[in-house]
């Protein structure tokens, strides 16, 4: 069958720019990933005439329409009433969820008024879809040739319910009986998109091959994720699917670090944890992002000793022991005095590892010895020091984000090496 | 007349989800500002009848229907050719912009190619709205009622074009003569949306009995934003606004901090400058995200000396000479450790102000002494050393956030209160 999905959001705060849409984003990729393939978003505001426009001009091209919005309990949230009309289905109390409703008022010692009882009322003839976060519930009928799913423009709620109810739904109508989609995102950084392009040429021929098999390259600034994905049926195809993941971590080489939904950070003090072991970090030009990175992760406390930002340049001296004369002859952003810094937070704390960056990250700054966006990154341990210059455009925030996803790969390429 | 604008944007990128359509958000607010009122969003992918079906949908309801994206040079780029053939308007070279783009490839060193040379194309009859960083020109022209503008989906692109053409193209269409549009948006923080909601309650009857101003408030998790908007003809009007501005900053008080575009880092970067003082920071909880945020600044490195992220605990009592009985006796997370941190860091390096924070953010943690989502925050300068303590609940990123937010407000506070 055909599988055409289009997106209604109802809702004035989308209109007036004060409310970003991500929900389209999020339900066009997990539809894409179940093979719908998504034809239009669509946003209007909290209308009769253009909610009515909006349902008919989409139900003409889609399979399944998917509106999200204008359930909540007050006067402006008119979805529920309007469908009812255009549909030309009545609205019917649900018991059931009306006492759900009163046990959640109850429970929270909260008054429910006639607006709240407003959302225990389905379309009739409608499946209800419980909301397990909130009080409005999402409904699920069959309008002529097209699958109708209505749902609150909670995120979190909208979310829930699409997991349990409407991608399961649509999956049974895009998928083949037995036939599942196998998907995995290989996580990459250290990397440009067109320098790993070439490197994997021979693996995007080879996926280009196989009908049922996709890959796509998703870049940011820092990372490259590569999303591959693939219909199955059978037990033999589930196995090449692994293999050919497999592969395609192997041909990323020490440049692929994990799968999501993991993510650098995490993996690194989750490999430190591992291997029982602790660090120190001397932050100079990324001025604490990568520490503000490291204990986002819970559990980072077991490991990360802490940091000095030694902002100002005596500071590098007091605290860290670099001689004045190493800062004065080599420069404060080099190779010599980032190694300098690594080695001396190490020593300081006593730790197994020692972290840190020095740069210019602009706009102004520079020296005879580094111009603005040069970054030095070094690793202190036991087996020695490695330090790594790199060049970076003028662009402070960009700079800064840069070089503590660097500095964080520097460990990370240190821990993955082995035990 | 009537001011109603729609958005029609071309790129399968968003259908699959790859891409978040923040540009919707940004021009729905624009033009919001200046009298629009925006029916509807639309995003459909590069396909001509999908194309054609989204333009004819829009243009019933539009005095202004704004399009964006596939005027790049590659295949897939057919918005230019589709609109040619719905309109019946044949497309043109414009020599002139062609002229621009060998001299661009030039400059560049870089070939141009025939795809290139495809965008010089202009739709018969319509105004070339120039491309100042990028080689797709934009496109206005009138379709029947409708003004139709014709933009790149790169944001920078179309922002510049908005805010050089389109903006002051409908701007005179919604505005009477001699009219325009006043806004200021005034920033607090450290105050609740409701509670603030009702501190300002005389201020905003006050407004809603003036028909040419309106009033929003835009809250985040951790900033109030108020908009204040207000049409005017005359001089009198202006300094009304004016004043109506300043009664509104009185009436927030001392959570007020600064308006767009300024932020609260930027102002507490600049007052230190101003009033040529220093600032250490010891940040526990928060991790280096306080740091992280000030040094985001151009010239941080003038007033902020360095931080130390004393994250475990040994290093609060070697780094900052906290003794391990008040650590014992009071608790790690308690104000009197707050205090002895933003002391010792601001004694260690003989700066003018000491800020530190401590916390138990989540998921885990605890002690007697304090409950997970318990933040203390201390300020030590010449005048004595304030401590405060902040109750959250268990969401380690939100509190971070949070946490981080209220220890820049109290050194704001404390630098705005005067010289």
């Amino acid at each position: 069958m055909s599988c055409k999905a289009s997106l209604l959001t109802i809702g004035d705060e989308l209109l007036i720019g004060q409310v970003l849409n991500s929900n389209a984003q999020w339900m066009s990729e997990r539809l894409t990933e179940i093979g719908w393939e998504v034809t239009a978003h669509l946003t209007v505001g909290d209308r009769e005439d253009s909610i009515r426009d909006a349902v008919s001009f989409l139900l003409k091209s889609s399979d399944a329409l998917l509106i999200g919005g204008g359930l909540g309990p007050t006067h402006d949230d008119i979805t529920l009433e309007v469908l009812s009309r255009f549909f030309k289905v009545p609205l019917e109390m649900d018991q059931e969820w009306l006492g759900t409703l009163e046990q959640f008022f109850r429970s929270r010692n909260r008054e429910m008024t006639e607006n709240n009882r407003k959302q225990a009322f389905l379309l009739k003839g409608a499946t209800r879809i419980d909301n397990d976060c909130g009080t409005a519930a999402g409904q699920f009928l069959e309008e002529g040739k097209t699958s109708v799913f209505v749902m609150p423009g909670v995120p979190h709620e909208m979310k829930s319910m699409m997991e349990r109810f409407v991608l399961p739904n649509l999956g049974s109508k895009s998928l083949a009986s037995g036939e599942r989609i196998l998907k995995t995102t290989l996580l990459t950084t250290g990397v440009g998109e067109s320098a790993l392009a070439s490197r994997l040429d021979p693996f995007v021929r080879k996926v280009a091959s196989i009908p049922s098999m996709t890959l796509a390259f998703l870049p940011s600034l820092t990372t490259v994720r590569l999303r591959l994905q693939m219909r199955c049926r059978t037990p033999e195809e589930e196995a090449f699917f692994a293999e050919m993941t497999s592969e395609l971590q192997s041909a990323c080489g020490e440049d692929y670090f994990g799968r999501e939904p993991g993510s650098i950070d995490a993996l690194v003090i989750t490999r430190l944890r591992e291997l029982n072991r602790t660090l120190a970090l001397a932050e100079s030009c990324t001025g604490g992002l990568v520490t503000h990175r490291l204990t986002q992760i819970p559990g980072a406390s077991k490991v990360l000793r802490g940091a000095i930002i030694p902002y100002q340049e005596e500071l590098k001296q007091s605290e860290l022991g670099i001689p004045g004369a190493l800062l004065e002859s080599r420069g404060v952003v080099s190779g010599e005095t980032a190694r300098a810094m690594a080695e001396g937070v190490r020593r300081k704390w006593g730790t197994d590892y020692g972290l840190a960056t020095t740069g210019y990250l602009g706009p102004t700054g520079g020296d005879p010895f580094a111009p603005v966006g040069t970054v030095w990154i070094a690793l202190a341990h036991a087996g020695g020091t490695v330090a790594r210059e790199y060049r970076y455009e003028n662009h402070r925030e960009r700079n800064k984000e840069r070089a503590a996803q660097s500095a964080i790969d520097c460990l990370r390429r240190n821990l993955q090496a082995g035990p």
